[in-house]
């Protein structure tokens, strides 16, 4: 039997009951809502993971980058939205594993990239499906969905020889929202800037078919999707302290951890010293801009125990530092050299991209040393 | 002809010419500090940057993790420090190297650590060599030199049936330290807490061969390092926009960039997005804390001449946002949709961990779309 005991540290572990708890909790919501999911895969990058979301065989998933359609494709997945905005040059991929019998969407937001997705449209006599991208919180891309641009962009696509497959939006400020009530109306506004950009489409006369949202914290938030086609979460399968730290989820439901190995102590400092750095965790400190900074992770022990307030309060390469939090009247655990603890992270997307393969426990008892029942691969890279 | 508008973005790239001429300027200073170089391969990762360095055959390497050491190793490496505090668990995999042949040397700062080494080498029969990791300033770990566990970690070692090699430290604190002058007294505190923790060793009849230091800024700033038998150094072969920050080197040093492409824009708001995120560079913003914040990164051109006052100021996992530095008096570039531009870093070693693998160029000439002249594999993970 092998146990989070004996690989090497520091590697990556998944909790599949907590991870099959998190699908479940979506899955049920968006049933009631009637909507469907496509799963962003971003997050896990993992087939296996991918299999609990869609245990009935491929189901519809989003992308993050080609290497993942190419991927995921490979494993028989044929319904993808490629969600990053499309770069001309990448249309040869995009092209190559539509002839494999991938319905891969590209998505946009300027008449320049609309241009460039028909020409390669109209060159080959392949129409490449297109989504417009709507910003509905001015947080990263998109255009409004009372920009003129929109009818502008539709138009381009489907006389250049494309494809307008419809509308997306990502409620990217939904991870500032720290209460019930904004994220329900991040949610809301998420759901009404493309079921607006969907509208102005069809009363011009343009077939708009898919009329997507998606973020973690708003599909667990919205409560009236009439109007939206599909529905769009990754990071939920695992969730993070930065979704704790909203109320999205409870610590408890934190699916994905870094074990670490205790190497030193400064008890001068206050300072137990690990084997984890930020190779091991990523640089992300998503929650040093909420209302509780987590440091880089909070530090359970092997069998999933939070420790009260020790945080890993510091990294440099593949040293981690584990200190009380500021304020705390607990002691310094004893923590003994060769002691194995558990991080969890602020970021689980950046936390597992550190790593090629998860360890996973079943997690459906509480142990010790809790046995690895399966070793799942992810694919990073572009 | 590949160039850098062949391979679809983000990719990392290294200008040989610019590393080249790093590693000259450490060498030709240690030559005149009469000191060898143990090169720390934790930042490149990679054989072709190792063999610039040591261009007649495998030399000393330090690793940061095991999987560097079995790596090296492969490919003929003999003589490695692995300077990250030993974790008891690991020493099977230290075993299995020096059984290859391997001169791999472990660190430790405790005698739980100690006690873990002389047991191993008691068991096996086979003496494994440590250094004891010395504290000059207080930045993770070590002990101090005058640290009574010292001679008690010495003679663990030593009684145990393991082999005492000497003492080893690292001034962390350097990368903190902006003038010339701190640096070099950096570099001082450095060189004379090991030579002190070394004659206390002697004194007490332990032998205590090697006696190591280093940091990039300390390699440069160092003027006598008398007593001192090794420096490692690794950052300083692709610098980056920390080192440039303290002034160690000059931006026009950076070896290691990352090539985006221009996805959108937000004229609305001066952004310039691209399919860099922060995935392509990791979340590393040293210079947050420098004079100069430098966002995600210094945009150049193709050719690598740098945009005035352009900053990767935002980051997503797939999405960068490029945009004026506060308070310019610049116009926002005109960079269409398909324009690619690349990413100086803000830390040279946690940028390149999110790659498999360098595209080179050689840097000799100015070029608006340079030639790539190979492709050099990393080794990640551990």
């Amino acid at each position: 039997v092998t146990t989070l005991e004996d690989p090497d540290t520091p590697f990556a572990v998944v909790d599949r009951a907590r991870m099959e708890r998190n699908i479940g909790r979506l899955g049920m919501r968006l049933d009631k809502l009637g909507v469907p999911l496509r799963l962003h895969v971003k997050t896990a990058k993992s087939l296996e993971v991918a299999e609990r979301v869609h245990p009935t065989g491929p189901g519809p998933i989003t992308v993050s980058t080609l290497a993942e359609a190419e991927y995921f494709a490979d494993a028989g997945y044929t319904d993808i939205v490629y969600a990053v905005g499309i770069e001309p040059h990448k249309l040869a991929r995009v092209l190559g594993l539509r002839r494999r019998g991938v319905d891969l969407q590209v998505l946009l937001d300027s008449t320049a990239q609309a241009e460039a997705v028909a020409d390669a449209s109209a060159r080959t006599g392949e129409p490449i499906p297109a989504l417009v991208e709507i910003d509905c919180d001015g947080h990263r891309a998109g255009i409004r969905a009372d920009d003129p641009a929109l009818l502008v962009i539709g138009r381009t696509l489907v006389d250049g020889g494309a494809e307008l497959r419809g509308v997306l939006d990502h409620a990217g400020e939904s991870y500032y929202a720290d209460t019930p009530e904004t994220q329900r109306q991040a949610a809301q506004e998420e759901r009404d800037a493309v079921v607006r950009a969907a509208r102005r489409l069809q009363e011009a006369g343009l077939s708009c078919p898919t009329v997507s949202v998606g973020s973690t914290p708003t599909a667990h938030a919205a409560t009236d999707l009439t109007g939206v086609t599909e529905v769009r979460a990754g990071n939920y399968v695992f969730f993070d302290l930065v979704m704790a730290g909203i109320g999205v989820c409870a610590i408890d439901d934190l699916a994905l951890s870094v074990v670490v190995t205790v190497i030193g102590h400064r008890p001068d400092k206050g300072w137990i010293l690990t084997d984890g750095g930020w190779m091991a965790t990523s640089r992300d400190r998503g929650t040093a801009v909420q209302k509780v900074d987590q440091g880089y992770g909070v530090v359970t022990d092997l069998s999933g125990r939070v420790l009260p307030d020790l945080l890993m309060s510091g990294a440099s390469q593949e040293h981690g530092t584990l200190s009380l939090r500021t304020g705390s009247t607990q002691d310094l655990p004893e923590l003994p050299v060769g002691t194995r603890v558990r991080i969890l992270p602020n970021h689980a997307c950046a936390t597992a991209a550190q790593y090629a393969e998860y360890r996973v426990i079943s997690g459906d008892t509480v142990s010790d040393a809790p046995e690895i029942e399966a070793t799942w691969r992810r694919h990073n890279g572009w």
